[in-house]
């Protein structure tokens, strides 16, 4: 079993950098509060023993050896950066999680075959720089390093020029490392598994996204001298597809959601009818022929609704990540842990995107998931129990020494 | 008649303080700009041989005396301050009218019973402040100077600190000066005597004005992982209030007009449903009863469609003026001016707000008005003929020299 009063106190300490504005935290991707953060992840790897590398995405791989020399390392981890408004534990807790299974392998003396490397990811959540899972997506070749490094965020700087910045350019080609298996703990960010009263997510698929980016453009205007019938009201428009986004996800019930968390008007002055409307469609479905359907309906009616409004539409997409099923032979591993370690389980489709997404498509991949509080993530009230966040770390310990072989 | 070239000249120097990103401009009430342009028209003004006084507000009165001490003065302006994406002769046509009236004036070395006084408005756009028209407001009664001093920008400085900031804090009390009339030329704004091919606007009326803040609370959640029936949505409240408006405004066409020009999701993350969502309605109409009866449908019915959505909802009217019917008797004289001098022209009703309606609260007032391509307005592209402006200025000339008494 791990140190649960460990793990605790090691979230506790990491949530204190980059503090939020209601309890949780704002360390978002290569902001200075990232930076610190990963210094102090970076102590604790050298606390334990193991030694770091960093990759060009900067991505942090901490390895404890293992006794093969010849034998690929089992890769655990998560990311350590937040959204804007982010609870403590999205991310955080799969990579302390996964440091917690290494303190404990230490505290045991348990020596085993292959490797154990904790990983931080850069840039899971994409609040900042879009798509999420930017540096797990590079390192499985969805991605080339170029387009990562000119990702802009909402004030144009690139994401290249402030992984710069704060001193966290690693010396590693991204995606040369090879994985015997990866493994990700998170919690669920959704209500299931507290419904459902079940102490462990054994997660056998994730659904898959897009982000379609809208670009509306209408005509600038007075909203006092210019008649209803002379404008050309992007706002409108964007209005109308929001309402069109939700009919298309309700239709598709169940197994798919849709909705739009970013938008921003020009000049977005109270009397001046938006010239321009920019905003994220992100909708979700782990059936590949459902996401695909519900995006080609999004792309037909979405012209048609600005057409009736003499409105300009563009769209892109500006992230896309395929339905996942994870590795059975590791999903039955966790379900076997759960059970031995007597746990209440039961099988999960993760809802939220993950690095293991990616990592699926280079390696044996899968993931563990502990209940959160309301179902609630992506929110600074986010919450978790330390008893939960404990069972979640065991099932991976067990799991994860089972797959590195004693 | 006054000399359009000269005119023109000095509006085509003003545009290029806080030049814009597509022609037009952005010199936004009480930035750097805004003190730069004020400094510009102060010159121009003592060069006139006028005296400057600046009231609590920032407000510049420059006067041109008159041969009878005890004779209240004739009020002449606008403003020189812009939107964000603004044109070149919002306000600013107004305020350099005004002045071409008074250089014409010696040019001619008419002398006059009652002073002329040039004046420039502190924020008049409303972008930066809410509410618009603050300043003359503050004059004529409608809010207290503390009220106006506390007003906040999106980055929350205030007002008061902002004036101070620019220098621009005058030592008069607001509203301690009498006037014999006020007269403001504006462009339309609207498309109106474009389309009817006329050269000048003879103003009747304002329509009046609500602004309607809404403040949406729903839950902060992940796009992915939170389920559709478990969402709290306020970003989809905002687009159906939206829609909602729309209607409104066209169930009281004609004589009404609905919008939105402002938005801002919290926290604004691709994938967080929003938490919080502040939006404002701007509603107008020159029929009070059909302008008081739009707010008080849209205000019974947005939080019925909150609360089908779970979602909080708080308004509050954060602008306001009553449609205004201007001084029958110097709408006659600038009718008789257009006459005499040969320019087509018609009635109009002011689609937008203008200090004129605070000014109309406090003396006989009237506006004359020009066409603008396009009926476009707080848009960089706004345009205008320096044959238009000069049409409007000789009226403006023609109707001051008249009320002012030769
Ligand atoms: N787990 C998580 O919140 N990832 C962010 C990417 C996504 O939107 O799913
Ligand atoms: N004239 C003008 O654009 N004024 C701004 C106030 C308004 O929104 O009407």
């Amino acid at each position: 079993r791990v140190n649960g009063d460990r793990l605790w106190d090691s979230l506790m300490e990491m949530a204190k950098i980059g503090p939020g504005i209601a309890g949780g935290n704002n360390r978002q991707t290569l902001t200075d509060s990232d930076s610190e953060g990963r210094s102090l992840f970076r102590t604790w790897c050298d606390d334990a023993g193991m030694t770091l590398g960093v990759d060009k995405m900067g991505t942090m791989f901490a390895t404890r050896p293992g006794t093969d020399p010849d034998a690929l390392p089992v890769y655990v981890g998560s990311h350590l950066d937040t959204q804007p408004t982010g609870g403590k534990y999205d991310g955080v807790l799969g990579v302390l999680g996964a440091l917690e299974v290494v303190r404990t392998m230490n505290d045991l003396g348990i020596k085993t075959k292959h490797p154990v490397v904790v990983t931080n990811w850069t840039n899971e959540e994409g609040a900042r720089f879009a798509p999420a899972m930017l540096a797990s997506g590079v390192f499985a070749g969805a991605h080339k390093l170029e387009y990562a490094y000119d990702r802009k965020d909402p004030e144009g700087k690139t994401f290249g020029e402030e992984l710069k910045r704060i001193g966290w350019v690693g010396d590693e080609e991204v995606g040369a490392r090879k994985m015997h298996a990866y493994f990700e703990y998170h919690i669920e960010q959704g209500p299931i598994l507290e419904v459902e009263n079940k102490q462990i997510g054994v997660v056998t698929h994730c659904q898959g996204l897009w982000w379609l980016e809208f670009t509306l453009t209408g005509r600038e205007a007075h909203t006092g001298s210019t008649p209803m019938n002379m404008r050309v009201n992007a706002g409108l428009a964007m209005s109308r597809i929001m309402e069109m986004v939700q009919t298309v996800a309700m239709e598709n019930q169940p197994g798919a959601v849709g909705g739009v968390g970013q938008v921003f008007f020009t000049p977005n002055s109270r009397n001046v009818l938006p010239g321009k409307v920019v905003f994220t469609v992100d909708i979700r479905s782990p059936d590949q022929a459902k996401l695909d359907g519900m995006r080609t309906r999004i792309e037909a009616e979405a012209p048609k609704i600005c057409e009736a409004l003499g409105v300009g539409c563009a769209i892109e997409a500006i992230g896309h990540f395929a339905p996942v099923t994870f590795d059975p032979t590791l999903v039955s591993r966790v379900r076997g842990a759960a059970e031995r370690l007597g746990y209440s389980h039961m099988n999960l489709i993760s809802g939220a995107g993950h690095d293991a997404c990616w990592a699926a498509k280079v390696a044996p991949t899968t993931m563990v998931m502990c209940p959160c509080v309301g179902g609630l993530s992506h929110n600074e009230a986010e919450d978790i129990s330390k008893e939960w966040a404990t069972a979640g770390a065991d099932v991976l310990f067990h799991a994860v020494v089972e797959t590195a072989e004693i």
